[in-house]
């Protein structure tokens, strides 16, 4: 059936699986000149679902391209100390490059505190405030760029969106994602825009925009009418909507109403398929660099 | 004579002088129930005359407010090691809360190194990409915003002048003015937008603004057609143009024209007697609040 679609599908599933190949020659090509093979740790406080759900999906990607991991499962009433103790012994740990803390923790803990605990050679998932200030400053490089953000980046130059003299608008203003993005989108010289809640008439901003990213978590807020012709979209939304005809009673729909946006934009991401599979993919990406960076292996 | 002019003259340099002996209130109180006076250790590297100057005019502003103010001058053809001397008998020194090196360095240093050697909670400059990252962070606090920004962001706060909700574009993205000026605005629940010298048609966005901060050190180039009626305006440039009228041969003028702009804007900072005058006030409080955090005193 023929649609009015026009803009191009960003096929983050098919991208992401390409630089997971590209990273499993990578490691073989290390661990064949240096006997290195790269590891990442994960630490899981907490039974909540979704959390191991990720973590296991995180663990499956390692084995994939050839990543050793480590994974610590601690209950959800333990001290702080004693996961400040299982990052320390990480820290510490030769054959660990990469160490992630499943967020969320649980509330008694005070996740600054241990998140700025991770050692900030290992911190793969990019979030020590001094890799942030190093991704703000120019003429600074920080050791590890955020997964998300950094996997949108990659989806615009994997499809040859040019990011420069561009006006770009970021939705949200989240540490893990909205931030980073913008701070990423401006080293490559877009003009950037920061849009949150505080924001009036949102719209009028977006609408100016060449290159949308959001990442604010509200289901189809983004309409076909707030979008330039011709805009390119990068969709970081995974909201469930209720679904009475999907098995499980809902369904993932992105920020961006896709039927909509699809109509105007020239290119866009699906929800799911188009950020998600991304983020493992770079996790996997800083994870390979700390270990190439560790080891001074080219 | 009348004048067509309509907006508010933004008078730095008395709200400068009101800070300053707001802080030498504070300072008194503080010697009198501790017996402690805050101290500022400035690092002088060569003979540029500009840079004396504003060295010396910070030894003036510590003099003002009861700051003791302690000095290294060193040559410049000294080693870079003997600048990170400097800073480690400063940072070992309980008698210095705030640490300054003075800006340009000798081009054979690297000034990352240098400046990151500064102990964080002695970086009263706010330079630290610790502090840019605490800065850039949503429920972070830095321990340092940088003084010129800071500057800024004051004088609105003095002039009652609305950050929340409203549009903001800075123009510039240094390290030390633009981006930390736009990361405040967005604490502050602005919609920043950052213009450089990458962006196509700036006038465009600027027009959108209610708040413009200006940070590129062009002069005259912010035209009043280029702002909103009733947009306030910071100028932080200082940009000598030549005068033949002046005894010098030269005078300053700011980033945004300002016979054109101050018919059109609420409010502006006028150059010199605006932010200018701000800068070294910031340091004297970061300074003071330095000393308060090192010996817990409110």
């Amino acid at each position: 059936m023929a649609t009015e679609s026009s803009a191009i599908v960003i096929d983050g599933k098919s991208v992401a699986k390409q630089i997971r190949e590209e990273i499993a020659v990578e490691i073989a090509r290390m661990r064949e000149a240096t006997g290195i093979v790269p590891g990442l740790a994960v630490i899981l406080v907490g039974d909540r679902k979704d959390s191991a759900t990720y973590v296991r999906n995180k663990k499956k990607a390692c084995d994939g391209v050839g990543i050793n991991s480590f994974e610590v499962n601690l209950p959800g009433d333990t001290t702080e100390q004693e996961v400040l103790n299982s990052i320390t012994k990480f820290n510490e740990d030769p054959s660990v490059h990469g160490i992630l803390v499943q967020l969320p923790l649980p509330k008694h803990m005070n996740e600054e505190k241990i998140l700025n605990a991770v050692g900030i050679e290992k911190d793969v998932d990019g979030f020590h405030p001094l890799n942030i200030g190093r991704l703000a400053m120019r003429g600074r490089e920080p050791l590890f760029v955020p997964c998300t953000p950094k996997g949108c980046i990659e989806l615009l130059h994997r499809y040859g969106i040019q990011i420069k003299g561009k006006k770009a608008v970021v939705i949200g203003r989240s540490n893990i994602v909205g931030m980073p993005a913008a701070l990423l989108l401006q080293r490559e010289d877009a003009t950037v825009t920061i849009v949150h809640s505080r924001t009036n008439n949102p719209e009028d901003i977006i609408r100016d925009a060449d290159i949308i990213i959001s990442a604010v978590g509200q289901a189809n807020m983004v309409r076909g009418s707030w979008i330039k012709p011709g805009a390119v979209i990068i969709d970081v939304g995974i909201n469930p909507v209720e679904d009475p005809e999907s098995p499980r009673g809902y369904r993932l729909v992105g920020d961006v109403c896709y039927e909509e946006v699809v109509k105007v934009a020239s290119a866009v991401t699906p929800v799911p398929g188009g950020v998600g599979p991304m983020t493992i993919a770079m996790l996997l990406s800083n994870t390979l660099s700390s270990a190439k960076r560790m080891h001074n292996f080219n």
